[in-house]
């Protein structure tokens, strides 16, 4: 398993394809780091001196019986999923939010599994062809960037239909050495610091005549062809009052396919239009698997914060505090529990890795997704209008404005002066920046919006048995 | 395990204590069979043909090898309260809601669990005392009534401070032989067609001036000095248009002691104040437990009865209804898992049987209850006006409007006047009747209403590891 | 102006037209009293000794000169529309719920605008004859049940397309006297206790194609062929505790129209599908436009019996309830501020009545609904479980058991036991009954469902505006 | 009436008292300046040509006869209320949020009606002087901030309580020719470019030991001892795809007082602790009816944002979409109806001007601070994540991308893309932004947040009236 360094070093090597406000910038570039620090949890977790941490954050390959990074692991029984959730959530807490790694791992799994699934319909080889591939990600402890959803021009409109065909990602040309892409992946969180790009469908059906767009592949970040356009957000920049949350950042990117060489070694399906939704859905699923354990992280947080704000006003007892905490205490264990629930009674595959229950993946994505604006307002509203009143940092730093700032800003009198600062310099950062806004749109659309799971819900729900029972009840026969 | 014949005829022989407006009636009323025909279908399918339903339903005692109802049991496993909660939902669905037998087996287990407790601290003997009774309990197939609740007078005061001190059950006199005892324990739904009356105490704590308050103990549902004063609803009385649904009832009851004689080896809590709260709550958490299952049933039903009704309205492929599907199954599933992860995350306790986890218990009855009023409101919604203003009975069978009613009530083509007419009568019966409102005030106060679980949720919740973390994040220390 | 006793003679004389559970009864039958008790309550405020009721429950015939019931009043001025809103509520509290008669009142409104624009496109002589009928229907202080709603078959089909013509009421043959229909109101209010039937179309848009559904006409509610097949609901029946709430009731009733001959002077619209969906509308506007008053007199019982419920529980201080209480003032007061910003924004129409603002009245009938089983739950929360399980009446009466019912109902001591029985036996009718599950319904449905409302806020609303707006905002010239 | 230019010209002379992040700046400081462009809106629709915008925002004085903006008018009749608000919902659309410029014309509203109201009890000339002083703000169309919101320390704790007294800002020396007062008031919008500040008291309640704490006044904004610590914010900054949405700003700010002088003919309230909270709450009234007409111009945003993300992308006539808008259509149009009801239910008071009807403002504000969180999730919802991912403008000018940015943005083919750019680029200000964490935290506290209207709702509600009700209905008499 890699260090950070070490991963570091990787990603500064490579060739420059990242943009930034119109600038093409080295992976080193100072708004990139903020990501890369997240990433630093995910190494430094594994490799931790505390056994139970490591324990977690690590796994055994089945591959290949060495030690590697849980990130890089597919999942081989219950156990696997149930660890996976509560080192997401363990993780996610350190990092105040998104983990941004499990995109990889998610990938990972849904190509495993539905590699294996053509190859028996299709009698195709596109499974062993990931193996190998698997094998040289796990040893190489990869960070892998999660390319699924496509810019998707007119929602109205199929991959097909579309004025241009790129709008999806797609098929261009089918050589010897390997296939031709063309397109853009939206919404790619930590491209510019990740090794690689998988890349699986968006569409939950494709049609026959949508082969072309049926592909999943595998490609370095900086592969000729590939370019980033990245949307790098931070906290609030801070002068002096440091804290860790504000080494933190994320990168939202456009990856951008034009004309890409992928070699078959890294093709995993390449016009099989009956597994285009099969492949889409296994990574739905495992990406919403993974918010079953990141979503009570983040609710973690707003129940600290709560407490705290609550706290440092003076009214931390107050009975409408109480409440307002039990609720989100119960949005953060009922989102957690549905992954639990999907752990316990997922399905072994035909590829021997273990895979999620949808219904209950979707059911905590949702529930996680209805309640994330009611969380924010809870916050909001206990905290009282001064996060975003809050004077900027540089008048606690000008000795002419510090003491008025220091006088004024004091509240519980047990709380010191620069605590009080600190909880609402963070609670400026957390809710009124756009930082914020980036985190609120991951609450509701971040692997897939409440309109989404929804479908996922019903697609496979036993309504016919429903129905039964009530006609059972109300004497109906037909 | 008896037959529901076996379980009658024991019903029918006892002596008559139960009054019903009025009237002092014999356990063979007619307003009493509705709740019986729910016992029934326990009976029915511990010893069913279909050896999915029976292993269900049915459990091999600890203390005894001897196969038993899987009312009668105490948990030995996680697979017990899994199978405890799928056997819930099944039979609920059966039933169309609350299948009433879990109240005694919710307070066995709650009983089997503290007594070890209490015995471990004072030096006492209930819990062998106990093991005893439920032997015997076990091996004559017992149906238990749960009181618990008592009147509670004034609720800004606690059970010392009463102007009337008989407003929370509690020992007035402690003799060779036993406790005498007196009190009322309110709403309790299944006492007059009830074996056994099983009572823990109320609160959630009990001062050590209050240990008259706490005791706990069984008695035969017609011993000297009970009386039962019931309310039995059902659905609405169908003259000629039987279904099943109309078989079944429940008859909430108060459970009025009055200078009642306990023999010792009855009693199971005796002035150990400082476990009134352990039992009460033990009780609340297995109770809470099975709403886990049930809540899920009822559940089903609104989603079965929402489709039909938007099928039958011809409307069944609408958008808006099946968003409006997918939330009911969101919320079933959301409480069923919850009933899940409180399984796989129990505890063995000291007496080795094993205790839902009291956090997911309390998170899923709480779903379940914030929602209970939204599913009504979302039936009601799509059914239309009609189940509210359907003609009675007598209409459809009078021939001078027989016609009329026919012609009139035809939406959906394909379905016939006779199951338009059985689903609206139906859905009159599940929402427009008396027997609605007791289930709908089930739905937010049994087993303790969202005010208690949010307590119950936060009052072991890890807080201050929560604060901790936004500490970590803003940079406070302290 | 009549008197109720006159009301009752007149009613008492009618053919027997009406059904009820099968039987053929008179109008005198004792379940269709309690409706008519509400209809007494608007007859006695206009004679009112109390000159502030007795002005807000009468008018002044602009037709006639006449001082007149309000309810036959068709407004000439904003100050009307302010009035009927105001008398709406004040007897709406007097009757705990609707007070039925506004029906007859929204209907005449409707229809004597709609015919005036009739006319003025088709050259047609409605009006006239329309105002005619209202100058005998105000002199005659008559009670009109307003027939809008058709049965309407299959939802997903036009009334052209029904396999049965006579889903929606029909015009079957034009003759020189007068036109024959066929067809089925629904959820006709007080159709059995009204003098006449007004019947105006459903639908919001008639094809013309469909010109023999555009039909509009009064009738005698007992007229030939006219049947009405009637579900009287009441609060439950009293033994010894009488209290005025039982003695209220309503009758939704389908009416049969079964060849009914309706001569030329009582029709209003003959043909003229381009009016269809205006009168429809119309009706709705002023029918929603009587629930920005009566939704607001419910919610005043939803106030008073939660303050109630916690003052008699003890807890009538406890912040949790002043926070319900408040939540449900609001609710109250929007629905009503609506109702008063659709009374000064109305508009003179061409016939020189005034019509309120259709935005303001749908918005408030809208909130009305969306927010009625809110109101129930937070009722049914503060209430605990108590109404559901109260002992019967006759538990009370019979003297073995009087005494535990005075002792175990007592709670704030302040309150006698029978104000204690008083309150819970109301909330008991009020929550738990199948009268409440009506109320239920009409608080969903009644007027349109919030569906129906959404329809009208956005039919006429200025959406281009709006985004022009933004375009403004965002630079955007198109 | 001034020129935005004459009113621009007096700021920039005024004293250095500002203070962001950390430096002292003048008035004409390149972030103060998108504040001051939310200002000329004001100055330019009194002066427009645009007669229908003139009347609105330009009234007659009842002191002077002359013609002043309607921000410095003082209600002379319901008319007037009702203009008001129109006016604010009108240029609040024009500023796509808060028009600022109400704060003045609020605090002048509360002082006269108040000062009359306390002369009259003590005594005291109060109200001749703050006519003299209101003739000279008319005369110099000055713009005001309201001081009110005391940084209140903890919030467990009165005033007089507090560690240290200044955390409420109160008098520390009466003198022969005024006063001198210390302490801070939060939350001042528009504090570094207005011409004065006015203050009155936050609670609602102050104790006869609290007269200290009993103070209004008025003080020019760079009066010696004042000093403005301020928090500018914008929409985020463009460097060449301009849009008027981008020149707005405002500057949250802490307007602290340093033993500063105020002459007697500026002070407005001295030690009458008995009308402390009259003052506070005539301020709030005030304001909260403001927020009944620009809490709908926000609305107004949102509901052409809403619509206009979902045409662009190509699902315009979606069926959820036309229910997503509907419901933000009635959620602006019933606090609009609250602020009708508000004003045409106005009273006169004693000093001859109009004050809204309190309970309507506070119902008002109220619905737009429970919704305002809703309306946030709704346009996030329906805009998917492009808002929080779109890559930064520089993106879009850099020739070696800005073909990929046109390429992938496009959506709907009718739409350009620029203007899809235009669009997103909108919606990423609106909503993901620290200008947008600034507008939600106003839309929920601004002007009260929802718990303080609560209890401004029921404060003097009748609630007995209410009780009787059911006590009439139930039969309960005491």
């Amino acid at each position: 398993m890699r260090t950070f360094k070490e991963y570091q070093q990787k990603l500064y090597a490579m060739r420059k394809n990242v943009y930034i406000d119109g600038e093409l910038v080295g992976r080193d570039d100072p708004r990139l780091i903020g990501g890369q620090n997240i990433m630093a949890i995910s190494f430094g977790a594994a490799k931790s001196e505390n056994p139970e941490l490591s324990s977690l954050a690590s796994a055994t390959s089945h591959l290949t019986g060495k030690k590697i990074n849980r990130f890089a692991h597919v999942y081989q029984n219950e156990e696997d999923l149930l660890k996976k959730q509560q080192m997401i959530r363990k993780l996610g807490e350190k990092a105040g939010g998104c983990i941004q790694r499990c995109m990889g791992c998610d990938m990972i799994n849904a190509i495993y599994v539905t590699t294996k699934e053509v190859d028996e319909v299709h009698g195709t080889e596109y499974h062993e062809r990931f193996k190998k591939y698997l094998i040289w990600y796990q040893d190489n402890d990869l960070v892998g960037n999660g390319g699924q959803t496509d810019v998707k021009g007119d929602r109205s409109k199929r991959p097909s239909q579309q004025v241009d065909p790129d709008l999806y990602v797609h098929i261009v040309e089918r050589r010897d050495d390997g296939i031709v892409v063309c397109g853009c992946k939206a919404h790619n969180t930590c491209a510019p610091y990740s090794d690689e790009i998988l890349v699986v469908p968006t569409r939950a059906l494709l049609k026959d005549s949508e082969s072309d767009w049926a592909v999943s592949f595998a490609i370095p970040a900086d592969a000729e062809g590939v370019t980033l356009v990245s949307r790098p957000v931070s906290p609030n920049p801070r002068k002096e009052l440091k804290s860790p949350y504000n080494n933190y950042g994320v990168c939202d990117t456009m990856t951008i396919f034009d004309h890409v060489f992928v070699p078959w070694d890294r093709v995993f399906l390449c016009g099989e239009a009956d597994f285009g939704g099969r492949m889409a859905l296994a990574f739905a699923n495992n990406h919403r698997f993974s918010y079953c354990g990141c979503k009570p992280a983040i609710t973690d947080v707003f129940i600290g914060a709560t407490a705290l704000a609550a706290e440092y006003n003076g009214v931390g007892k107050a009975p409408h505090i109480a409440d307002a905490l039990a609720d989100l205490m119960a949005t953060a264990e009922l989102v957690y529990a549905a992954g639990i629930a999907a752990s316990v009674t997922s399905k072994k595959t035909s590829s021997g890795s273990w895979e999620p229950n949808f219904l209950y993946t979707n059911c905590g994505r949702y529930h996680a997704g209805v309640k994330i604006m009611h969380e924010y307002e809870t916050l909001m509203s206990v905290a009282g209008g001064l996060p975003s009143t809050l004077p900027f940092e540089g008048d606690w730093l000008n000795p002419e404005t510090r003491g008025y700032m220091e006088k004024y800003i004091m509240r519980n009198p047990d709380i010191s002066s620069e605590n009080q600062h600190r909880l609402f310099r963070f609670l400026d950062d957390f809710t009124v920046s756009a930082w914020c806004g980036m985190e609120m749109y991951a609450g509701i659309h971040g692997g897939g919006s409440p309109i989404m799971e929804k479908i996922g819900i019903r697609s496979n729900y036993p309504l016919d048995e429903k129905k039964q029972i009530v006609k059972n009840l109300a004497g109906i026969s037909d």
